[in-house]
């Protein structure tokens, strides 16, 4: 985990990491969302719909972000305020995401970072863009 | 679940249900998504920074959006295209949400709608409010 304080994060710091999805991530999201959508559960019925398999839920790519913050960039001491996400291309199970992050913006006087947020897979396919705002919990 | 048509569903339909935040949904977001970020995982800690408990995940609560849209607005025949949060309030384990949902936007030629959500806890604050939008997959 990081720790940056506010006064040491500057624009243009970065951070990535790498995550795979797995089955397992998918059952949990389901029973915790109660989103039982066969798009998300059924190979079958996805691919009768063109899409390769069951399509991963975007919301739970979409958690990533809050690890991106949470854990890396600036770590610690910031709380989500804001996460835009834009969904461009599906995610299968077994599909190896690059999660990055770039702070754009710091303002002083509210402590808040705005950061651009992006997910690549395997194939270098963006698979969402992100506008994330946090702000900080302690110096 | 539900089964609007795209020509069926018109501006002003709305959806509402209700959840209820657990430990065990904490555990497996938490799983998911490896953010170990002591302000949701450590009570002390968050409470030592002017909250009542620990925090719930904003991304958790979020995941009731792919819900609200995969299950209730317009239930099965869509998939999230894009869905802005905006977190207002902290949310805690034990807090019953209720999620809204109401279309405010019909798009015939890209077969979207826009959907405004919100959620309310138990004390009638609402703790995030959404700009969602949904494609269609079938008719």
């Amino acid at each position: 985990m990081n720790y940056y304080n506010f006064n040491e994060i500057e624009i243009g710091e970065n951070a990535t990491f790498e995550i795979k999805i797995t089955e397992n991530q998918m059952k949990m999201f389901a029973e915790i969302s109660g989103d039982l959508n066969p798009m998300h559960m059924n190979s079958k019925y996805a691919k009768e719909r063109g899409y390769a398999d069951k399509v991963v839920y975007g919301m739970l790519a979409s958690s990533f972000y809050s690890t991106l913050v949470g854990m890396y960039l600036p770590g610690e001491k910031c709380l989500l305020h804001k996460c835009d996400v834009d969904y461009r291309n599906p995610v299968y199970v077994g599909d190896k995401l690059t999660v990055f992050g770039e702070v754009v913006d710091k303002r002083s006087a509210t402590r808040r970072l705005k950061i651009k947020g992006k997910m690549v897979d395997q194939e270098g396919k963006t698979v969402n863009t992100a506008d994330i705002t946090v702000g900080f919990t302690g110096d």
